[in-house]
């Protein structure tokens, strides 16, 4: 059965401050290696065996999936890195905390920012210290100064239509380590979420979403694979 | 100029032990984790850059290479897992430690396969809790029960000819973390090394090899990166 994982990255240390990340490469804090130790490690336990994985360009999605594979000895899998996985460009919100931002533009604003799919932060701003634009690993790519979340899914689609979804076909079990954001797009897509809905919707940190799906890659179950349930199981064991 | 990077994995938990390994997956052990990333902090503060990597199939090799990597920032580089670029399969003396090898066939038996270019071990045998031909990351490889260092090099050149070397070519940097056997091959490959001489030819643990080449891939210089450089360098900032 085609199977496919979806796995937003272990706490970062700009997750543990409340700061804007975006496309800015901050690492996994302990607590996030931890996290993704231990999905690796359910994920195992849980008997499930990858083909193919895929992630984003940035240090805290491909960590996430190094550790989680390290946990099930399947270190050795073929891993595409793409940046259309790339966590949403929060613009000229990236380097700020919640705080900073209510100061900086006000609590309306930032309500409807939350809560739009639509509306982009407000583009990052020349000479930014957190401009990636330049750096070698987005060569040829067309960077973006800020994205909506409807930008972010328009580029995340097209890369599931073109590289997951034609594994999936192919019968492969396929694991993807990446963000908050590009994985709402999946999950939009895969599982038909409107636009006001999918703005709603929390993923947490280093916990695996299960896809099975049928051979035209319907959907036939989702779940996240729970600890609780893992525990059970152990103590049945 | 086209560079290539030659990188013997850390230490492991066999070479501690003194253990012959071959196909057999240990992981780096303690030391053979720092010793990854002091060759990342290395490569990093002489200034590499890489487009992209390849490494074996083996946990030990991909996370020396994924260290390295994360130290140097560039955990985004695109990485091939190439079996062919595995330890020597070292057949029937696969976690037999050299004492136990005297013990088993003597010490002339030894002195023999340590010094001779194309005699292999005695294959594995049957039932053997080392025999990893069944495992899914060799499905469709014809996996050998023992190697001759020939035997090994046959491997490894096809996989530098096909991938490796078209990607230098095309004056890419690139870095190979691999294994010691798998190593010799490409540097007997490329400098002309003959069958005696290259059996003796030691590389040790977590010490880059450079080759600078032209860009008919003819070599230029080939030096290891010494800490001793590094420091001296470090001093005179």
């Amino acid at each position: 059965m085609p199977t496919l994982v979806l796995l937003r990255h272990g706490q970062s240390q700009w997750n543990l401050e409340n700061r804007f990340t975006g496309w800015w490469d901050v690492d996994l804090s302990d607590q996030g290696i931890a996290e993704a130790r231990a999905a690796g490690e359910l994920l195992c336990a849980k008997g499930f065996d990858f083909d193919l994985c895929f992630t984003s360009v940035l240090t805290r999605a491909i960590r996430t999936l190094h550790l989680v594979l390290h946990e099930m000895d399947q270190l050795w899998l073929p891993v595409t890195k793409n940046w259309q996985l790339n966590e949403r460009h929060y613009g000229g919100l990236t380097g700020l905390n919640k705080q900073e931002m209510i100061e900086k533009v006000g609590a309306e604003q930032v309500k409807i920012w939350r809560r739009s799919y639509d509306i982009p932060p407000p583009p990052l701003e020349p000479g930014s210290p957190y401009d990636v634009s330049s750096e070698r690993r987005y060569a040829g790519v067309d960077v973006p100064r800020t994205e909506s979340l409807k930008d972010t899914i328009a580029r995340v689609v097209p890369c599931y239509e073109a590289e997951i979804a034609p594994a999936l076909a192919a019968r492969k079990r396929v694991l993807v380590a990446a963000h908050g954001n590009s994985l709402r797009g999946i999950i939009k897509y895969l599982s038909n979420i409107g636009d006001d809905e999918i703005v709603g919707l929390e993923i947490p940190t280093g916990k695996p979403i299960v896809y099975e799906l049928s051979d035209d890659l319907a959907v036939i179950r989702r779940y996240y694979l729970e600890e609780a349930e893992f525990r059970r199981q152990l103590k049945r064991r």
